[in-house]
C-alpha cells in the first residue's frame, strides 16, 4: 500500500527477489544514503514480509545500530535503486533499546503494536 | 494457510529471517532431501511471498534444476528444520521449461495461473 507503486514509482517487474532486497541502500526524502537492509523478516504462516532489519551508520554519527523498521515505512524508487523511508535521525534516536536487536523474538502483538506506534506505520495484521 | 503452522506444527517464533529461509532443505512427503530454497520472491506492493526459487539435484538423477514454486507448496517442518513439500519427481519431470528459469519476469498473471494450476497451489491473489 504504502509502497512504490502506489505512489506511482512502477517497474515492470512486480516482484523482487529477497537475495536482492538484502544489501540495499535506503534513503531519506532529501536522498541521503542512511543504511541498508539487512534481511527481511516474514510471517511464517501468512508468508507476509512483517519488517525489514536495517542497519544505520554514518547517519547517526555513531557506531553502526541495527533497527526493526515496518516493511511499509519503506518505498522503492526506481530513480535512486533503492528504497526511501521517511524516517528521521530522530526517530532512530529516541527508539528504545529493544527495537534494536539482531535476533529480536516476536513473540506478543502488544510489543509489535508499540513498535508500529513508534514508527507510526500502520499494522500489517488485519489489512 | 498451507503452512506448518495450520497444520500443528508451531515453532514459539511466528516470524523467519529471509537470510534464514535461504539455502534451507526441503524435504519430500518420506523425508528425503530433494533441493533447497534459492530465494523468495516478493510481491512489491503487497509484500508478500508469492514463490520460492528452489534449486532440485539428485532427486532427478539429472543435473542441478531450478523450479519456481508456489510459496503455500511449502510448510515448515521443525522436527526437519527445512521446509516440507508435496511436488512429486513427476511433476518436476513434466513441469514447463519456462519454470525452470533462473530469471522468470512476472508480467502476466496468466501465466501465473497457468503456474499455481501446474503445481495445484492456490493463488496467493485475492486470498
Amino acid at each position: 500500500m504504502a509502497h512504490a507503486e502506489a505512489a506511482g514509482i512502477m517497474t515492470g517487474d512486480p516482484m523482487i527477489g529477497s537475495d536482492r532486497v538484502e544489501g540495499t541502500t535506503v534513503y531519506d526524502p532529501s536522498g541521503n544514503d542512511i543504511g541498508k537492509i539487512k534481511r527481511l523478516m516474514i510471517e511464517k504462516m501468512s508468508g507476509r514480509v512483517t519488517y525489514a532489519v536495517m542497519s544505520f551508520g554514518g547517519f547517526l554519527g555513531m557506531g553502526e545500530e541495527e533497527h526493526t523498521i515496518p516493511w511499509n515505512k519503506l518505498n522503492y524508487d526506481t530513480t535512486l535503486g533503492g528504497y526511501r523511508t521517511d524516517i528521521t535521525e530522530e526517530q532512530l534516536k529516541g527508539a528504545p533499546s529493544f527495537y534494536r536487536e539482531d535476533d529480536y523474538r516476536w513473540s506478543d502483538r502488544d510489543r509489535e503494536r508499540e513498535l508500529h506506534d513508534y514508527w507510526r506505520a500502520p499494522y500489517y495484521w488485519g489489512m
